[in-house]
């Protein structure tokens, strides 16, 4: 079978015992890996009503039909099990090299199950697997469990996916972090890790990912090769962060906890401002020549950074950055190399202490609960401070690793308005307000609010509309802050592009068209796939994760919004008009209907089931 | 705008006017042409109830964006209305020249509402558009008509769309012949022509198709000049009619009022004996080489063929043939030509001579009934005669002419169960017992029983399943006797194949890939489209004719098989089974569900409306 190694690896901690499965080609062909494999195996093999920290819990390290493929944009690879965070769906997708080290070591995937006695790890190479003792490693950062284990092994190219005190501690905002500085952030599956006393998976192989048209891919690379600078160039000079200041200036830039959508600060933390200072290198992941990773260093009095752990992203700037009104780069990068030698999602984490800034501002939290700490919108180093407790589960720090909702009852009355999430996960750093899309996107995301599953980058408000939309049926322009039938389908295509990258392990900055990824897909697998198949694979994929989350309990009611999204930016609006839940009610029952689900209930109908071949995921939703 | 002339010209007869339209082009990127023009016209523009046979039908000429192009396939249009056999949803799709020569003249579609005082044709030339007398022509057949206006037009090369005695005597089967021997065949549309005193439409214009990427297009014609021969050589050959032979060893081939399933005089009407026999040339469609169509001559003492009306294809060899027990390729092709100078569904009358015959044989016709004719199954002079008769409405003639519900009812009890149609058009030849997606195509399409909207070819009963298979998300062998959730699925991916073709105005027997037909699309109309795109704007077409049914009162009691369905073949089974009307009615909830109609009912859903960018049809099914 080509673009896979046609093997899942199964691990079962509690009883130490390591197996593998090799599904049918029409398996891979039907959940293409990634998103698609998470999917189907969480909502088939876990019973409802699992404890996400317990050992019944799936731990699953999923690769796509592009991960590890020499090819720019295939080191993407995705991590999933129920969510700490959540209590539902969880998933987080990642960049680097473990995916591609992963595949090449011979497996598609790993399914952890269980938990053991006393801390391992994985180690799988050129086809084989062993859990090896990790108690040594058990309180280590991230940096130090991966020169261990690199030690121990004798070889440094051994990749690693893994977690640091974050995860062990349980943090539900823990993410899991390949190679230092590559983050599976969210929805908590680094608690999950934690909880089965896993502290790494380390995989190593030989780069032998069998292909049906070597040459095709070969010269679909070299395009890329030829083609990448005058397409991406922005990319790899400033970064993902490099748009954080026209953000600002557009009003959406999350600021203080969401009350603002442009922040003051902007220039001295976009993109430009790091590579003119901190910048000390650049990064990429595995066979990409855009390299958009930021590496930064900082040893100054205030702040001391580790170049190892890489710079933050834009995430990372606007969630520790703005949105905790911090402009000083050195101390969101100081937070940054903390959540990734922790292991902890540095979103949610920057939307925790920003959360914890607004309880504080507003008086609901007074110093005396915050360890002493004056939390103060723009206080870096308190942020800073806060972040290492987070981790560390240290005073204020272990309320926050509850999530938004335990902290907000722990703070108490009033608290409850300063949480900005949904489903309980904190939101990434992209405004509703200024783009109606995205809040449909964040209300319907089985993951709670997630840019990585549900983004919506809008750009459909102006005629002429582009070829792009047009070529998705969508022949009219809505304005940004608008939700119809026409910016829902709209909305339901531009997710599904997103789920495919996260079905096939392939990263969505890379500036491949449409077609040439459907070319990908064709030479490296020998499908004669299509637009159609690969879309329909991955509303597969969406409509799984829906039924597992009914199955756990959510429903209609869960799809909504905070109420910061019904108020207008504090300090005066620009682009931006407040979510009316009627409004986005009305939608949903759109959207859901558009997906082949009651426009009631969003139950998938039996029709859908039967559609996407998934009629088995029936009895999932108590039919036969 | 590339592909389309841009502009659809209306004609209101009875007020003797004639005006021009030029819809936007995102009007012709969500419907394509063809059915989809036909379907959205229909909905959008007859109210509910009109007599098909009144002046207030609409009769559209529709051209697809391939038709007119210079490049193989290019060749057929769609003519639609309301039906008068059906009372729902007409449509016809035909080859030839004339719907090239159409859009050439400068109009993509035409229009015609009303009746005109007197016969009248249309005479439409390189933008311009007038209505001419046509008292000189009533009564005249095709071939007459054709030389009287190339004559008075002093054009040899100005093509027609046209009826003969059959279409002005309203025959609820009568077609409407282009180029006297391409058949726009199914649904009674010749009816609706004469019915609107509309001899003709006489086109021509000069090739003027403008091109988004004309150098694409020609390499695709290039592509296809180097290779058809060894792709379809055997359509070249032996012509449509090629594969009767093996039909009826498979016992698929529809014998004796489809009694049998096998034929014992297949050997002698099949392709390969016609090209060793009557065969004087071969003809084809505009711009293609394949060259599929049959010219016959015959000039013996029993029967004397006009090689100007062609030949006989494969429905016409089953019709007139096997299924009126008749292995004499003289009689079936005087039959025939008979057929396209009156202008008559060679499928239709050739049902319902069969029928006429198995009411006799029954006794339920009797000699003086049926005029002397002897109509055992076998009679070729009989059946020659019978066809004569229907297209004059003469005696037992006019009473077929009303089509198979009416003429059971003359006939009397015992008759209706003789009937082998679906919401009244006869079924074409194509047996529903040897595969079942057939019973399912005919059961639910919009048009009645019709090969040319709901085929089913089959070929997904062995794995491993053919990578087109695969690529349409069917990954399990069904045997063709069974149906089942993935046999729907399957199903709804051929069909939307067909009405694709019909759509764009494409010829399916051409074997461009699926790849290629998008890039046909894409180089000539420089729309960025795909297969997803493409897709939708068929299940947009279904669907569409789906409401126009609904609310012309058909309901899912329609959607049903004839009886003798449910019984085997007479003379033994060979790879065949009944079809039980239960299976098929629940995989018809199945097919509902999958369309994005209710499954109970087939009434498209609202979602269903919104995701297709149709919601204004919405008020056609009582709601708002």
């Amino acid at each position: 079978m080509n673009g896979f190694s046609g093997k899942v690896l199964r691990v079962n901690l509690s009883e130490n015992r390591i197996w593998t499965e090799e599904p049918t080609e029409s398996f891979y062909r039907r959940y293409l890996g990634g998103q698609g494999f998470i999917a189907h195996y969480l909502l088939k093999e876990l019973p409802a009503g699992v404890d996400p920290l317990g050992p019944d819990n799936l731990l699953i390290f999923a690769t796509g039909a592009i991960t590890g493929v020499p090819v720019a944009g295939s080191g993407r690879s995705a991590v999933g099990g129920k969510s700490p965070l959540t209590g539902g769906y969880g998933e987080a997708d990642v960049g680097g090299f473990f995916g591609a080290e992963l595949k090449q070591a011979g497996y598609d995937a790993v399914i952890v199950q269980g938990k053991a006695d006393k801390p391992v790890y994985l180690w799988i190479h050129d086809g084989e697997a062993e859990l090896r003792s990790a108690q040594h490693l058990w309180g280590k950062t991230t940096l130090e469990t991966q020169e261990t284990i690199q030690g121990e092994l004798d070889d440094s190219r051994v990749r690693l996916a893994m977690i640091g005190p974050g995860g062990e501690k349980l943090v539900r905002t823990a993410c899991v972090i390949n190679d230092l500085k590559h983050a599976a952030g969210r929805t908590g599956l680094g608690a999950v890790m934690g909880s089965k006393n896993l502290k790494a998976v380390a995989a190593r192989g030989k780069p032998q990912v069998p292909l049906a048209d070597a040459e095709g891919v070969r010269e679909l690379g070299r395009w890329m090769a030829a083609n990448w600078k005058e397409l991406a160039w922005g990319l790899h000079d400033t970064g993902t962060d490099g748009g954080l200041v026209d953000l600002s200036e557009f009003g959406a830039l999350p600021t203080r906890n969401f009350q603002d959508g442009q922040f003051e600060g902007a220039e001295k933390i976009t993109g430009a401002t790091m590579r003119d200072t901190i910048l000390t290198d650049r990064g990429g992941c595995y066979a990409c020549p855009i390299r958009c990773k930021r590496v930064v260093a900082v040893d100054d009095a205030d702040y001391k950074v580790d170049p190892n752990y890489g710079g933050p992203e834009y995430e990372t700037c606007g969630s520790f950055g703005s949105n905790c009104g911090v402009d000083d780069l050195r101390a969101i990068s100081k937070a940054n190399e903390i959540c990734n030698a922790y292991s902890l999602d540095t979103i949610a984490t920057g939307m925790m202490v920003s959360f914890a800034m607004e309880c504080y501002e507003a008086g609901l939290l007074t110093k005396e609960r915050t360890g002493g700490l004056e939390l103060n919108f723009g206080n870096g180093k308190a942020m800073v401070e806060l972040t290492r407790m987070i981790g560390e589960r240290e005073g204020l720090g272990d309320i926050l690793a509850e999530g938004p909702k335990a902290a907000a009852e722990w703070v108490g009355p009033g608290a409850e308005q300063f949480v900005v999430a949904v489903k309980n996960q904190p939101f990434p750093m992209h405004e509703c307000r200024t783009r109606h899309g995205q809040a449909l996107g964040y209300a319907v995301s089985p993951t709670g609010a997630d840019h990585v599953h549900n983004f919506w980058d809008g750009g459909m408000e102006k005629e002429p509309l582009a070829e792009d939309w047009q070529a998705v049926g969508v022949y009219e322009a809505v304005p940004q802050t608008e939700l119809n039938a026409t910016k829902v389908r709209a909305f339901t295509h531009v997710v599904n592009g997103a789920w495919l990258a996260n079905h096939l392990g392939l990263c969505n900055f890379v500036p491949w068209t449409g077609d040439q990824i459907i070319q990908l897909v064709r030479t490296i697998t020998g499908w004669q796939t299509n637009r159609h198949e690969l879309l329909k694979a991955c509303e597969r994929g969406v409509t799984l994760a829906r039924i597992f989350n009914l199955r756990e309990g959510f429903s209609r009611k869960d799809d909504v919004l905070p109420p910061r999204m019904r108020m207008p930016h504090k300090s005066g609006t620009v682009n931006e008009k407040p979510v009316d839940p009627e409004v986005l009610d009305e939608n949903l029952s759109i959207y859901y209907g558009m997906m082949g689900w009651d426009p009631e209930t969003g139950a998938p109908t039996l029709a859908k089931l039967q559609e996407l071949d998934i009629e088995w995921a029936a009895d999932r939703l108590g039919r036969q």
